[in-house]
């Protein structure tokens, strides 16, 4: 992809981590301040590990027009404030589209770099899963990639997987880049919907209450 | 600035930011080992973040003078631990010393490496916030940054703002410097006192009440 | 040391924390994904800040071999998930295997790489009780760092700090290596059996409840 589509790309990602992380602050009753915090460590946050890994400066500091979708994602979000039932579900699909964008220009970047094509997959997956991690750590709720009602990484592994592979055999192109990206989002939103789940961390789950009562601090947003 | 006095300046902004994080430490039931490493995380861990990100070697390592006050702090506040119910509004008060001073080196290293003027505010921002951020998320406890019942980054903003402003027009000054400390230090503990707020995340914040009954696990200490 | 020994104690201090992050994951009902992610961040998250203070590219990433133990250690903890009320202990004894041997590889990669013998011991103990606190932190359970019920950080200090000293005097040995190495696991495990403790962060502890009733949202695991 030419650089200046891969940054287009970038910035829409950024843009619906962004508005995730604003709607992360409100439902936590936030002020502005925390909701631009929020917007901008959901939308850069994985972006900035990828590129300290790879030894670069973030982009995001070497060019401050990353910052535009952060600030605007909190305005926006305080103009138009979803119903508090809604705040959730709005969350999870925002994410998606983030989840889907990153997983393949991280990947993309790491290969860009001369990472090898397993460490590029754990690099865009890590770019892809980084930001909301952070958001979710730092605002204090359970991380969605932890949450084991449906899928989360896995279409993000997958695209990162696909890219990497396709990149490797010389077979990748923009085309190529979109369709995983629509379909990396389509995954997840099918996941949410539907319920789609891998095991548990533990075999023998049938012994192991998945939420032992009175057990976890955290709950769901 | 001078390089001894802006070390100077960073070792008592280290300080401040220790204290903090001891006497955090204190109100958790932590050891004198969680005192030194909360102590660490909140008086070295925005400056650690900064350098990475400038791509320098973290000056707390190639140095270890900034060890000095992380450890005397733990001391200290060992030897003196105030009263429990001093404790919030005491770690509130050193905290607001160090957000003063690292809103400002922070952003004259960041210059000083060339980055650009909005890049560098937003990294000195990230140099004061980011210790204290830290310090909190690791000790569960809410982040002050996100408290909507005062202001918290909006002083060290208008200082990164002023320091990145006054230096690309070749004004700055260490007078200037000691000034824009001061104010935003007295800004700081003002807002505290008398509750200076920002509009919350959400714009019909009517609607959205701020803290949900039985919503956060976490708490003001 | 030779690389190669360097890397075999490595990929088996990765393996203990990996284990120790899973067993996390089947606690807090988290699903196979999260096994694997916290098994990652444990294991790998220590040598991850080390490298990058360190200005070097993770090894983790360099070298894809880091992902088997990792892999691996969610496998395991599938097929063979022990009883809920064993969990904790199994996780303690685990971690205190990989602290053992990355205090002291983290101490001879910071010398390597002509850090102060100094920072070198600080940068050993990070990458020792790095990867765990991560891994505590993103799960939301308290610590064991902080826990004032027995000692977790004072013997990799010892151990970081008698690797760097006799680096330093040129005494240090793969045999003094494996010692340091033993005797850290044996005096983690003897703090754990016999609730070894240091003083509080609070000298007048006896004015200061340890554990404040209905303070913290945290619980151990």
């Amino acid at each position: 992809m030419m650089p200046t589509m891969v940054l287009a790309v970038e910035l829409i990602g950024t843009f619906f981590f962004a508005i995730a992380g604003s709607l992360v602050a409100v439902r936590r009753g936030f002020d502005i301040i925390g909701s631009v915090f929020l917007a901008g460590v959901g939308g850069l946050g994985g972006g900035i590990v990828r590129d300290l890994i790879l030894s670069d400066t973030p982009a995001t500091f070497s060019n401050p027009v990353y910052f535009i979708p952060v600030v605007l994602s909190a305005v926006l979000v305080y103009l138009f404030t979803p119903a508090v039932k809604k705040l959730h579900r709005l969350v999870l699909v925002f994410d998606a589209g983030g989840l889907g964008l990153f997983c393949i220009t991280g990947t993309l970047k790491a290969l860009d770099y001369g990472m090898n094509p397993v460490s590029s997959v754990l690099l865009g997956v890590s770019t892809a899963v980084g930001g909301g991690l952070m958001r979710d750590v730092i605002a204090n709720v359970t991380p969605e990639l932890f949450n084991p009602r449906d899928l989360y990484a896995v279409p993000a592994i997958a695209g990162a997987g696909l890219t990497s592979l396709s990149w490797t055999l010389g077979w990748f192109s923009t085309t190529l880049g979109i369709i995983t990206a629509v379909l990396v989002i389509a995954t997840r939103l099918a996941a949410i919907k539907y319920g789609w789940r891998v095991p548990l961390a533990a075999g023998h789950w049938h012994r192991q209450p998945a939420a032992p009562p009175g057990d976890g601090p955290q709950r769901n947003y």
